[in-house]
């Protein structure tokens, strides 16, 4: 049965009744921007990412979100024991490989990660492909490849691996390991020009999918109602300091309905 | 003699008139929103946290805020440092025991820090009921009990630890060793829709506790600005991400007379 | 041949054109700000400053910051990775003392980043009142000097150092190793209440330095946008925190035109 915009309504409905509270092991960068991205769709937030509390904490926590965009020895160490409790607890964790393929430290964490069974791993097309196996790497956290161009490994990988892959771009590509899938065509170009728009998206499906019984569709849901925000936000804002306020702004405006209604899946 | 608005307004003016500086040892998702908030209320920043520049920093500060929201290594020995060298150059310091209880890392700081003599300990009514050795914590940064069941232990507290108690929610509730105490009813439900907002409150009382003799109504000016802040912003911005940038600009605008004229004090 | 307003212009014209890719490492409380300034103006960002990273990535980089505000273990150590990189490979990179001088741990570093040749300095008067071996530092991040006072002690610094040196202030002053140099006098004192003005500065000074052949012209040029686009941000946002928002928005609307019309070079 294929999904429907009304299934990710429902997820955005889950998040507003249950408030899910997800522990994001994020990078510096962006950790306000994600925090405030969480309140806003309804989550709660905490960034609980030290070794000797980050696997406590996945024991309570709704969602887990690993990114790994400024991996510090210290997070590391709290990476490993937060996914370890995670995946003991039945905890659904989100795995996002930022800039892997091209930085030793953080790519050197991937075959451990993977191991540990992320539920879903969200990536741009570059990191989706590397993790795959089949690509190097981006530039930076910026792709050198596109979504289209990985559809068909990302399906392989989802399968293999047994996980949900959510490769984000122009148009978002959702693969679930049964074979299932879905396009996003939501979203605006704007979203480049903000740091951080990945990582949240991240935690923003960590959220979802610690409402959600199915990952893959707490994975649509989730870069649905992030690219619709960002639709409703830029048709008021065009230039990215005011676009960023907007869509956290739209973030918290939405409802299901509106998200029904705004998103473009196929 | 009870505490009135126009003590409060003067507080806002001495930080207007001698720029407190505010030394933060504070947790990475909130120190830009927390410079920020000093910047804007008019006085000065400065996130020194290293060890071996902690304690040299606290003899030259003003007022020194240490929160427990990511301790990682480095910044907790930064603290041991800032507030020993707080506590023997008699510079102010605000406590903000965030998430502790429930996370082992940083609770198990509580009786050193306390040691150290804190002139406020700022809270939600979860931390404050840890602290005071009456509850369990929160669960991470939300409080799990209301500001009305702490109020008696907060008072024993305050008295016991000799210093000010801050408990923060929807009415806030301040007391001093004393006995004295102080309702703020200010602010808007927005404020929990906007991560760091309590931490950055504690960074207030920090730089209120550098100009003011009292700290009491130290604790008190700060909640209270921090409060008619946010009703300003309240009343013109209605989503999170908007009403985050409007309550630095109210910050910003706030006087002596409109703090006193705005604040709801009981 | 003296510098123009069109040289200017053209430097903004070539990051539109090559998306310069800027590695900072930098503080933890400006890092947002600084990746969203440096989208806004069209380079690229990334935070990479770990060590076994820092120093690869400065191979691939256009231009690199290393910002000392928040210098922890580990980025200190990335820090010298990535500036003994960026040397031998001739990536130009941009050194921001921040609060040299009161500060034991980062003072002790500069020597080290001074010897390994960067290609710019930018500081307040007293960042590079110290560095030059004039002056004590200041009170944290800010000045206690003026730019007027640091005129002729810059000057000779760049000549014996053998870099560009640019002293933040009301009124900017850079100076070139070979004695060219000149004043900026755009920007408002808005700059001063929101935190990373200076900080942001440096990194797009490394992403102008990443498309110009000369660092002199690199570094006026990034000082003039920066100035001219807060300008036009205060022309229609006088409190801080839209100020800043406005900020990021101007950044992206100027043009290598409205740069070379508005800048106040002399």
């Amino acid at each position: 049965m294929r999904i429907t915009s009304s299934d990710l309504g429902a997820v955005l409905g889950a998040i507003h009744q249950q408030e899910p509270l997800v522990q994001c092991l994020t990078n510096v960068v962006v950790s306000n921007f994600t925090a405030n991205a969480l309140l806003a769709v309804g989550a709660s937030a905490a960034m609980a990412d030290l070794p000797g509390e980050a696997g406590d904490f996945a024991t309570i926590a709704s969602g887990v979100l690993v990114n790994l965009g400024t991996p510090y020895k210290e997070q590391r160490e709290g990476m490993v024991e937060a996914v370890a409790s995670a995946s003991q607890h039945g905890t659904p964790w989100v795995l996002d490989p930022v800039a892997v393929g091209g930085l030793k430290v953080r790519t050197a964490m991937v075959p451990a990660l993977l191991d540990a069974q992320p539920t879903i791993i969200r990536g741009n097309a570059s990191e989706i492909a590397f993790c795959a196996g089949g690509g190097a790497g981006g530039r930076g956290v910026d792709a050198t490849v596109g979504v289209d161009e990985v559809v068909e490994l990302a399906t392989r990988f989802a399968a293999d691996q047994g996980c949900v892959v959510a490769v984000s771009g122009p148009v978002d590509f959702i693969v679930a390991p049964d074979g299932r899938s879905a396009h996003i065509a939501n979203g605006s170009p704007l979203l480049t020009k903000v740091t951080g728009g990945g990582c949240a998206l991240g935690a923003i499906l960590a959220a979802c999918a610690g409402v959600a019984d199915d990952p893959f569709v707490a994975a649509v849901a989730g870069t649905a109602l992030w690219g619709v925000a960002a639709d409703k936000a830029a048709a008021r804002a065009q230039q990215p300091g005011s676009f960023a306020v907007a869509h956290i702004d739209e973030l918290a405006n939405l409802t299901p309905d509106s998200l029904a209604a705004g998103v473009n899946l196929s």
